[in-house]
């Protein structure tokens, strides 16, 4: 029995931490070991580097130097929480994973896919999800979603990154594209059942059909983009 | 009048603060404008990066989680301080920069000088020393030298990590080697005048050559490693 490791992305509103959950009982049900998971983790010094890039007080924090400070983060993750429960043969759904670095900061902030990707690449050193969910919602609709579900009023930051917002999703579909193999799209905008359904379907016959050494192959697979 | 980046490389013991202090006297009273510098060099962030990385009871840090910190302090110590003093015009010596993370991390810790580099590039972003002083000095002897200045015993790990000091010296070389325009290796187990003498002729020498935009021009000489 080996591990399989599925990462989960998308904007917020798109419905993840909810599919996640009900994913979870789903394969659970059908007696798979399943490992939830989402950086930091409860990692200690995934927790400390995440705790200093949030750090309100440190306006004067540079886009590489935070790109950098998340893939440390990511590192100390992966290798604390994820290979372990992979060497243990577990199923482990991540809620974002290195897709969001190259989504957001690589493509969004316009610090570059490429170059976002080399430090990644450094950080992750062949372990890559053998699987990506990809939940695409158009902004506006993931933003009202998180107006309805949160209650609260839409505020002036949500309105003014709608253009960010737009970036971010065009950043998703240009890794879909060149990662096809290993990102699914799925339309987040349709009813969560339906959005349910296909995401259970997709991932349970991967799990399937995975190989002996599937989370070590897709690793190497990544690395010859560069 | 546009600035001049240099970096001084080398193990402990090598004299290199010794040197960088008669240095900047000597470039001072010839009227130049210099700022001494080195990592954390007192920015904030590196300063909450370099504490993380420090902290004894994060005995679980991997090489490469590391190695990613460095680079992020690297880089906001560079944003702060280094290029605006660069762009005012000035003499930047800074104790320790890239080089250290490649010849120690690199490859003494056996990270892979090469994969070192590329989350460095992505760092430092292009600004690189014109000029590299590497103190050569056989690891016995700076060792010596440790214990006569700090008038302390030589400790067990002292002498448990010679084989990796030479590690970092044979990195060092190898880096000389593929960087033969930027870093000048200078014999630093002679007696101190005399190292010191070639040091001030080797730095006047370029200084007196640069070149209107040399600091950037040496970025991108650097990139061609890649």
């Amino acid at each position: 029995m080996n591990g399989y490791f599925v990462s989960f992305e998308g904007p917020e509103g798109a419905g993840k931490t909810t599919m996640i959950g009900k994913l979870e009982s789903f394969l659970r049900e059908r007696s798979f070991d399943v490992m939830v998971t989402r950086e930091p983790g409860g990692v200690r010094i995934a927790e400390a580097i995440r705790a200093l890039i949030l750090n309100r007080e440190y306006t004067e924090m540079d886009g590489r130097t935070e790109a950098l400070l998340y893939a440390a983060a990511r590192r100390q993750h992966l290798l604390e929480k994820i290979v372990p429960a992979l060497e243990a043969g577990r199923i482990v759904l991540c809620d974002r994973f290195v897709d969001s670095s190259l989504a957001y900061q690589g493509f969004a902030r316009g610090l570059g896919i490429e170059d976002v990707w080399k430090i990644n690449e450094f950080a992750i050193d062949g372990y890559m999800p053998s699987l990506t969910v990809y939940f695409d919602i158009d902004p506006q609709t993931g933003l009202e979603r998180i107006r309805k579900n949160r209650e609260r009023e839409v505020n002036r930051l949500d309105l003014e990154s709608l253009s960010f917002h737009d970036k971010v999703r065009e950043g998703y579909r240009e890794l879909a594209k060149r990662f096809a193999d290993r990102i699914i799209v799925i339309d987040a905008g349709r009813p969560l059942d339906v959005v349910f359904a296909e995401t259970a379907a997709v991932v349970l016959s991967r799990l399937k059909g995975r190989s002996k050494c599937d989370f070590h192959e897709s690793g190497r697979d990544d690395s010859r983009w560069t």
